[in-house]
């Protein structure tokens, strides 16, 4: 991802070479031709940053719907809402910057520049949120060109090329992987690894997932992770531990690939692996301390061994109870909620590491995924909110949630 | 295509599996899924025609965008038009419907079956019309997905799987392929075929094109698709003759393929057999007798040989100067001009086949692609209705053209 | 096998191009080279049947040990049995052209050159018996290469290269295939098909048997074979009929393949359509009828109403109980035997085409592959002879054995 | 190649496990097959070193043709050298254990485990002489198997699996590649590297080349090797800098890769990079110092500037004119020559490393590869004894040369 960490020069922008691609972009929009899209994306990928904020903009201002016609032809319809001026309506608020981007895609390896100038666009929309249009006009294209009908589900193992290998060392941000040594025990016999491809970007994984096949569902992270853990016999394992996924396209923010991944993963392994019982996570759990500081902040100061029974309680009723709109605060318990696994289990001490008692004083969670109950699951979260749990996950959060006394916290773990 | 063929019965639609299906189109809607996808195709697949034409007319009527939510925010945005109110605008033109094709891509194989349905909803519209907008929709979601950023060319050949090849044989129009006898013929040595792949139809050619290698630019059609021709040197030939275009998937109909195709298949071939330099067609002129029909009709009765060089003018005049709107009134001429090409001969008794006569009393035209050139003739023809010619073609026009008066050619000829 | 069908001139052998052939063959031999392979099997192939002759006239005379050397070397070892006279005597029996067509094999697609030279030298001995040995040398060495450690099995179906294919139509002389038609339906989805090949013939199929996957094992060829016939599920199918085991390269004959193709397709089999019960042959019993012509000429006369139990009997007799050495005078017996199999069923007008009446009277005979009796039943037959058989195959044959008379045949079925 | 170092305990061998596997081997060669070819080879991994010695032993003793058998048939050939009583010889020379190898290869997987037993054998015929005839037999066998026909020539880059990446930082040893880092430098887009392949050792390559892409040709190594060195175009390159080739597979000795492999990549460097027109070598002179040690001790102990010019002189006249036999005594200066190569250039200070001065005082020579010259140049080399060598080489070679005493060495430079 290159592109989104170019230089900022003080310097104006290159504004010649600017206008020079405008002019390239209206040709390419009136005569499709994937040469033109190759000279246009070479000409764009030579723009400094200001060039491209330069660029952007003239996107906006002249490559827009304009107002009056929309306006126009909007009246027409509202007078006569016929199919023929629903389609000039449709036609009309299309920004002609949309069929400009699906003209660059012809280029050789168009798709692959299109993702990188979108994700030059969402890191640039903090500072310029005026760009978020051409963020948008990309993630409808990319949404619908990633469809997940276009994917394939691919297993990633020591016989894949070293240049898809080193994209899993790069990308992976949640266990990092420390080189090639790591890298190789996370795809040794009791290890599994998959991802999502497709066919315009060949060795360039969209996002992955990391397993390990155990004997029971696995409680603590760091054996996992273990560059030099011993090799196990994954046929004995009864388990898969999701322990990881990962996202390697900033450019493809927001066009939902994961959730399909961990489904496919799950009956991959079940064919291949018949003792298989066990399909679950061992997820961080990041938004529990910073919740815990802002309404607990005594709890903190407390010496553990005293508080491990009130955090496991506070975190149960954190996951199941804590909401934001009608969801979970937690951001990984929305995503596999959403999938439609269960909460199984929280436990203690499993990541100590600083980022894991930073995030959830070493607490994670399982979610456990059961085929047969995803789409129930999955249904009665989305229509009403309900959060899947097991019988032990509610019985802790009913040691916070039975005292109804908005005071109780405080006085029974204060 | 078997969607498009299916019988018609007198007897009721199948209303309930209809009803089933698009209470099923409701949920996948509200809840995207592989799992409902497929079984959603898997019952439109049981129903019979008029099932089907129940199903569209439901997507027609309850899947459309509401017409007073489109003025409501038209309004909004002709108050202020914003990003975000265009924005608003654009999602709410956008028929909901289109939204479901794109869930219904997600089941295996569902791109196939979204291609078959615009072709069962091609085959109905003209005694349906008001099914044009679930084309329309279906094409634009087809068209991008079928960017020819997307499209693979493939060399086909007697190593293709027969799967593909059997396709070859299926559906060639122009000049019919008797069996695996000619198939074979027209892959030997001395042919090259090509086609566009796209990575969810594998082993599907979406179109292919026919080349005879040869010396000297081809003046007959014959001695090309003769299956029993002896087979020459491929590294002698100086000449690739395209003698066939096809499109495979009726579903796929307006969605741009073929230029593309012969200007990738140009540039392969050129780089495989560096002795070639010409690169034309040898083509039918399929509107060329109706029009003399027409416009000269004492003409056809003629004996021949008095006539030829008549009719060879007057052929030069159709193709050159008979216009509809700005471009030539011929379709064959039409997609090779927008391409780029030159028209550069016509021949005599090219064709002597019945289909032949009929067309265009046996003659053919060679039309040239010439690399260096196809940009600049495209955009002439484009934007100003230049129709490139070689010096030949432009002095058999002139024959009929250069006699103002209306009723030369009937003085002339008649 | 185009190699050992070229015409035979009455001309006198082309000397010279022998001679050159020759002098090239020496130095190929003091300097191993892929350039001088090439350009060596080039010139054999430009050589006429006589040249080619007189070429391995020359590789007997010249390429061989020479006696004397043998000899002394011999009496070295007979005086010092050591290793190292060994492995002297070794390298002094091999014949040179052994290296020499090691060297040649060094040629881009040189195995596939020596093959070809195999099948004509095997067509040639028996006019010219003198040219066995290098049937033998070849044939040796061509056993060590396609070890069957260097095969993989590949199933071959509609979506295998047409030039595969097409030697299924080309090889197959049990059942012969009419065309592609015929070949499509031998490779629907309940038919199945699969070859060995080897890497250093891309596209070639070694052998092939095809299987029809039924319910209940066939009695009956007719239906397996019928291009018409409708097609079956194959997930319903208890029964995989083995009707057809070909050899598709006259250069490897001796080579064992066979055996092994069938094991190996048993497993593959099991593994996919986890209800199949029967692994059993349709098979000819080609030796009967001639055998029965001179044992029991008065038999054919007879009306078979009345033979029919006869018949069957005395064909139970032939298979368990006529021998030639200590094995089944019928070949397909042989086969089947060795590789473990057992003598299931035979089926009265299995094969009534003119083919089968002439062959077996119409009779065709099951065998079945038990793979955990493989193993067992192919020792016993290999060191004692044992015939395994089914129990009703035991009491048919047991109608004839009983009676020890030598005359009972002619009395009690004359 | 694990099985090579295997420990070696103390205790008695595994008898009882050898005898089981020699029982097993006797039925394998009575009926090959291979279920029983598995299951031998499972045994033989089983047993400790002193096992193996054992079973080979066995081998030896038991597994060899009789004395008395070859004598009476090689008397039988002396009395009649029929090509019946050669091939009688022929058969009872070959050591039975031969045919149990080609079985041994039956199994899945069985030429790899062959290749490993052969290293074993290697390795341990220093301290077991006696088994050479073992080693000998499989190296006939691998040999006739490893015929360059049967590999495949493979590009080998960041592209390829990592499992044969590994390979190439296990094996490399000329100049040692420094783990991940450094191997990606050696596959960037200024080098090259090529792999022979089997397709029986699937992502095993047999041996490798790697090779530098430069402007000139190229005098000093550390450029070459420098993980850290700038990427250059290799577009603009006019030399292949052949800069290590390593032999992957121990258990291979002997049987002849490398010279084919050069001549293959440089025809496939020409063809990709048509701008190249130097193909040469940067090789170590393994054996100079030693030579000087020996002939010149005292030149070792002057100051270096002084020297430089005799060293040169010296080292020009070691590649040309010091010979063991009729080839030179520079083990990398005989294989170079052996192909066809010429001795271009020697270069000072070329290899500064430890490892370099130690073994030719940090000189390193350049062969250069000429395709047209390779042929005729091996020729010349193979059957008189020529070296060819620049006009350069030549001259610095005539400055010892010319002076005939012996005596001069020593007072020229001494």
């Amino acid at each position: 991802m290159a592109l989104a960490h170019i230089p900022r020069p003080k310097s104006k922008p290159d504004l010649r070479t600017t206008r020079k691609l405008i002019s390239l972009c209206h040709d390419l929009l009136s005569d499709g031709n994937g040469v033109r899209a190759a000279e246009a994306i070479r000409l764009f990928e030579t723009l400094d940053q200001p060039g491209r904020l330069a660029f952007f903009d003239v996107l906006i201002r002249d490559f827009s719907p304009s107002p009056e016609d929309v306006a126009r032809i909007a009246e027409d319809y509202r007078l006569d809402p016929s199919p023929g001026n629903l389609k000039r309506l449709q036609q009309i608020v299309e920004p002609p910057r949309q069929e400009l981007f699906r003209r660059l895609n012809m280029a050789a390896g168009g798709t692959r520049k299109l993702i990188e100038m979108r994700a030059f666009v969402l890191a640039e929309t903090e500072s310029h949120p005026e760009l978020e249009p051409i963020a948008d006009d990309l993630g409808h294209l990319l949404g619908s060109w990633f469809n997940s009908g276009f994917l394939t589900l691919e297993r990633i193992d020591w016989n894949s090329p070293a240049v898809v290998l080193e994209k899993l060392i790069e990308y992976e941000a949640v266990h990092q992987i420390q080189g090639w040594h790591d890298l190789r025990r996370r795809l040794e016999a009791d290890r599994r690894c998959y991802g999502f491809f497709h066919s315009a970007l060949p060795n360039e994984p969209l996002n992955f997932i990391e397993v390990a096949l155990t004997r029971g569902m696995s409680d603590k992270i760091q054996p996992l992770i273990d560059p030099d853990a011993p090799v196990s016999d994954p046929i004995a394992a009864d388990s898969a531990i999701f322990y990881s996924i990962t996202n390697c396209q900033p450019g493809l923010r927001g066009v939902p690939l994961g959730g399909s991944l961990i489904k496919q993963v799950v009956e991959d392994l079940r064919k291949s692996l018949s003792r298989l019982r066990t399909f679950a996570t061992l997820s961080p759990i990041p938004g529990f301390r910073d919740w815990l500081a802002q309404e607990h902040p005594n709890l903190l100061d407390e010496p553990q061994p005293e508080s491990k029974q009130r955090l496991l309680s506070l975190c149960a009723w954190y996951l199941l109870h804590v909401k934001r709109d009608s969801e979970p605060l937690d951001a990984v318990a929305r995503f596999h909620l959403r999938n439609g696994a269960r909460v199984e289990r929280i436990n203690w001490m499993a990541d100590p590491s600083p980022v894991g008692i930073r995030q959830s004083e070493g607490l994670m969670a399982n979610y456990v995924y059961e085929l047969n109950d995803l789409q129930r699951n999955h249904e009665l979260y989305a229509h009403g909110g309900d959060i899947p749990a097991s019988g032990r996950m509610e019985r802790l959060a009913r040691q916070v949630g039975k005292n109804k006394n908005p005071n109780w916290l405080t006085r029974h773990f204060g």
